[in-house]
């Protein structure tokens, strides 16, 4: 989900989504991973549960940054403008690869069962911001729709940064989509 | 997903809620829910494609029934009304049986591989109501908002509804919670 990691880490993210991508990920095994990156079977399997795991590497390092960002915002500021606080030091983290996210967004549309993998860990985000705002004295509802409304633009902003034309960088494309989102639903 | 089908099928339907709720939905087989319906396992696999299928066998109605709101909706009401006529198409649709809803809620809550296949169902709803909302001729990031914001307005009014203490039926926590977020997103 980013930026490499160093060492034999790095290493089977990488030959992982050149396998993928060459052969298809259903085709790919984890041995052929590890063989790629110059490892053993064994250590892939120290660093990543299956083969769906390599492509979520940095998900919880994702999630981290994001829910220090939502406790670091000052206390005056709103539940909203918290959560995308927490939503563009992600981008940060992520904005730095283009071409792993776009390869890899590619291959989440090709597999259902990595898109549920995907909605599962960014819906457990959307919790976990909601957590995180609680903590900041948000009531339980407004925490949840302040927290999923975050992911939701996060990830519509993923999809355009990853998409044909960019406006910018990842952390304009998640701009863009929040103004248009507030315009959107203000006020009738 | 909701109302009784008739005949077997709803037979089906509720024999598998009683046993996951029984025994967990690990532990119980279709074979076993066929018996408790008094239907043959083949039966069971003519209507279900396996047994985490007969918790979403309401999934491609509640999807036509909120493609067709969205459809109906007057050419000049904004995307977001648009996409709530549908969603509360699809509450109606829903919310006639609320202990039924629970019990879902209850299952999927324990069992990630329930609700991985139940995210990918909601997603897979917003792109359909984005669909709909660019036949209304809405731009593509604004569809993708409306239709995103409206599915996750939805599951989250759904689960204050079936939570300890809902304000009303699923309606009025869709409502609440649409008024909710227009709070939070009233530009600052």
């Amino acid at each position: 989900m980013g930026r490499w990691k160093p060492g034999a880490e790095g290493r089977l993210m990488l030959s992982a989504m050149e396998l993928y991508v060459e052969r298809g990920f259903e085709q790919t095994t984890a041995a052929e991973i590890a063989e790629r990156a110059g490892v053993t079977e064994r250590t892939f399997f120290r660093y990543f549960a299956d083969k769906r795991e390599v492509l979520f590497g940095g998900a919880s390092e994702l999630q981290r940054i994001v829910l220090e960002a939502i406790e670091a915002a000052p206390t005056d500021e709103s539940p909203v403008d918290a959560v995308f606080a927490g939503m563009f030091a992600g981008a940060e983290r992520i904005g730095g690869n283009r071409e792993w996210s776009c390869q890899r967004a590619a291959l989440l549309a090709a597999n259902p069962s990595l898109m549920e993998r995907e909605l599962l860990k960014l819906s457990a985000l959307g919790e976990a911001a909601a957590g995180a705002l609680r903590l900041r004295g948000v009531a339980a509802l407004p925490a949840r729709l302040a927290a999923h409304t975050g992911v939701s633009v996060f990830s519509i902003g993923f999809d355009t940064w990853v998409g044909d034309d960019p406006p910018g960088d990842f952390a304009e494309c998640i701009r863009v989509a929040l103004a248009e989102l507030r315009e959107l639903t203000a006020a009738p």
